[in-house]
């Protein structure tokens, strides 16, 4: 075990956590104490008020010395310049780690650096590592802590974050939860003045609880680091990053916001390139790829099948995939006589694969097309991945029709046929093979929800199932197209070592 | 008025529709009927069927030549061998227009081109037009007529598009719908073996229900005729189009979905330059972009403010406005000053604008920091155009986080504050008075939702207000990027013709 990851286990495995700034009123501090009752935290809450003898329920204590046991993590939430005294309290108390989430540091001029500069000082004489100061908070889903500042509590998952913007990192973590996707640990890490970026990645690439690693950058302090740390990542797992200020107006931008130097984009570029880390171009890109890695295989090459109901779809499919570097392959003979034993006649014969509407499970349309063809391009060794159109759910669309209809004799009979099954009733056990066809073979399926509709419970097996779906066949190919350069980079790494190169 | 618009009269605007194919049964002219029956057609319907007497719950005709009245249009859903026969009774009846659902013509090879050449003359014979065949059906809100063979039924509005692709545009249309964008007509032109995509172009340019159009083109067949009337259009209205097969494999893929010339795409885009066409990039964008059109004002120039309350954001848009060419100005000093007057000491003071969480409506800050502060860039003749981060919505997440703590006092404590407005309770007036400002000024701002939840209130109350929201601040500076170019595609033109060039 690293020294990192013994050093930050009170941080992230606290068996009781002290808070400094809650009281009865609303403010920050208070808010980070809601968000930690309201995460579930298992261990202990000490709230510490010089007055309050309760604060939300909780016993609260005047100083930290009075609290019943020793304390592994303190979150501190009270005007800068007392906050070197409470640095102070935490070291005679013994405490293991701290969250500063105080602002009016190093990122608004020199006092407030010499400030930052000082409870550093402090920390390191009592060996105390700590986040921020100027930070939004930390969360450790495995422990239920959440001490964050902003009442974020995001699903529970395999992806852990480390991002230099809060309301960014935060905000987009429960846009991503909200789209299917889990989090285990999450940073704010704020004016770094002890913690670094580079630190916790390291620690994730460590951690057993991280299957995928994401960081907002806004610039790097300790560039030699963040390389080394970063390749060591992504030997054991894919680490996706956002970079911000990749241009003069950004960058101006980064260096007001946190003073970090957001340097070169084109050095960040190379460094990321040869690091094998995933650069998401925006904050939705790097949900998309986010989800893509935590949810699906790896494609083993770039050969790729497309699958749709509708031709309009598979000629944008096509161009997507042809941008970015994936190969819309000429179907093989084999394949192409194997689907002519039950596709319709006028299906294009060829890649993208369109059964047309008769294919899809709505119309009465025979059900099991989409199966049987989907099973065919999976085992074909001749594909390596397949973007497909997100089945309609006409069933839904019937619904609402039905409830814009006054006649009732049409409604009962709608309501007959719907219950039957006939018209699309049984999409759900559709994706549900769908999902068991895709463990099977452990081939990558990305999905495109042209209907926009994520909600649609169907859509949730196929997400849940390891089949992420996306707004538009632009982001579908792109993250295939991440996928695959993952995959290329981690066969490279291997001969490499394999050569002994 | 021109020939077209007297002649599709009968296709939009009809007071009876015939419809051929569908019965008690579910197949494609049912749901054909049961469309129109949900959209609430104002006129009459006949649903014609040799043998039946009532179709859900309508009379139904064993001949067309039963029907009480005269028939403006028929929609014909039979057997492809049965078309040319139905389009003979058409022609005896004087049908004044047809929609051909039905497949199996010149998509299928040279038997089907040949069956489709016989549909043509006949109906040339009776002066009729019509639509497809292989196509999904129309829609004109403005008479609730829903001719579509999917269950389609759009949000009523100004935006009106033909699309070469039926599944395609209908299911984006039921998506853009439900982000908020209504619609006036719509067109699956399918095979247009009659009517084609100009003349539905040429139509809309000159259509009063039509404020911007959109097309979704596989292939133009009329190349001379598309460019006159885009041109002709693009004068009075915004013109957005999506091209599939920009690439080989898309333009293969196009070739086999509808037997059209996909082109050259540098032909196409220059086209779409030339003719002051908005060209989307896929159809994620294709729906931001007739949300931007149909929804804000059009810039004045490039000179772009970002309003933050989070740092990371201010960085990442001012990276995608640069990206997209448009000058993220020096903050004026005027402008600076005017905002010291009541920001805390730690707002940036500089573009972007960053007001910290302080200025947000959450944590018991400032509500009116919000609307203070966009009032002066809306007043500012420096500035053309605004791009803010969507406030988010602290109380929906408390509200959340209250459900999971069972501790009583502490839920009282949070619903009294609440209720108070204290904590963001005041957001919905907030977003009211930033619509009020942005009427006042007329000056397009675009907000970019982090939070990702369209469904929130108050997101509703911006984008019915004409400020659309958008999933990442790439889209964001984008579209505002394509109003700008078309506004400076108008003072163009307008600059040719006073110089009488």
């Amino acid at each position: 075990m690293s020294d990192i990851v013994s050093e930050l286990d009170c941080l992230f495995y606290p068996k009781n956590v002290a808070i400094f700034g809650a009281s009865n009123k609303i403010k920050i501090g208070t808010m980070g104490l809601l968000t930690l009752i309201a995460g579930g935290f298992k261990g202990e809450i000490y709230p510490i008020h010089p007055r309050e003898d309760n604060i939300m329920g909780l016993t609260a204590y005047h100083k930290l010395s009075e609290t019943p046991k020793g304390v592994d993590l303190a979150i501190i939430s009270v005007p800068a310049k007392n906050v070197p005294e409470v640095m102070e309290d935490c070291v005679d108390a013994g405490v293991g780690a701290c969250v500063i989430f105080s602002s009016n540091f190093s990122e608004v001029g020199e006092e407030g650096k010499r400030l930052e500069e000082e409870v550093l000082r402090v920390a390191r004489r009592g060996k105390i590592r700590f986040v921020g100061p100027n930070c939004m908070g930390i969360t450790n889903m495995d422990v239920n802590l959440c001490a964050l500042m902003n009442v974020s509590i995001p699903k529970r998952g395999n992806v852990s974050v480390v991002s230099q913007s809060g309301t960014l990192g935060t905000i987009s973590m429960l846009n991503a939860s909200a789209k299917g996707v889990g989090f285990n640990k999450f940073v704010s890490s704020g004016n770094e003045a002890d913690l670094r970026m580079e630190d916790f990645i390291e620690y994730f690439s460590q951690d057993e609880g991280t299957d995928v690693m994401f960081a907002f950058i806004e610039g790097v302090r300790g560039g030699r680091k963040f390389l080394d740390v970063s390749k060591e990542a992504t030997r054991n797992k894919p680490f996706i990053v956002l970079k911000g200020g990749s241009t003069s107006s950004g960058s101006r931008a980064a260096r007001s916001h946190t003073g970090s130097m957001a340097g070169s984009d084109g050095i960040y570029d190379a460094i990321f390139r040869q690091s094998g880390i995933a650069r998401a171009s925006d904050e939705s890109d790097m949900i998309d790829l986010i989800k893509g890695f935590s949810k699906s295989p790896l494609p083993k090459g770039r050969r790729v099948a497309i699958y749709t109901v509708g031709g309009g779809f598979g000629i944008l499919a096509a161009d997507e995939c042809e941008k970015n570097g994936l190969d819309v392959i000429k179907l093989p003979e084999d394949i192409i006589e194997e689907l002519n034993q039950f596709l319709p006649p006028f299906w294009s014969h060829g890649n993208p694969i369109d059964v047309t509407a008769s294919g899809a499970a709505a119309l009465g349309g025979d059900e099991s097309i989409d199966e049987r063809s989907l099973k065919i391009l999976l085992e074909s060794p001749a594909i390596d991945g397949i973007i497909f159109m997100a089945p309609t759910n006409i069933t839904s669309r019937i619904n609402r029709a039905m409830s814009r209809i006054s006649v009732g004799d049409i409604k009962e009979m709608l309501s007959t046929i719907l219950k039957t099954g006939m018209l699309g009733g049984a999409l759900k056990d559709q994706v549900k093979k769908i999902v068991e066809l895709k463990e099977r073979y452990e081939k990558p399926m990305v999905g495109v929800n042209l209907y926009g509709e994520s909600e649609i419970e169907e859509y949730k097996i196929l997400e849940e199932g390891g089949i992420p779906l996306y707004g538009s066949t632009t982001q579908a190919a792109h993250v295939l197209s991440k996928l695959i350069e993952y995959k290329e980079y981690l066969d490279k790494q291997k001969f490499l070592s394999d050569a002994n190169i």
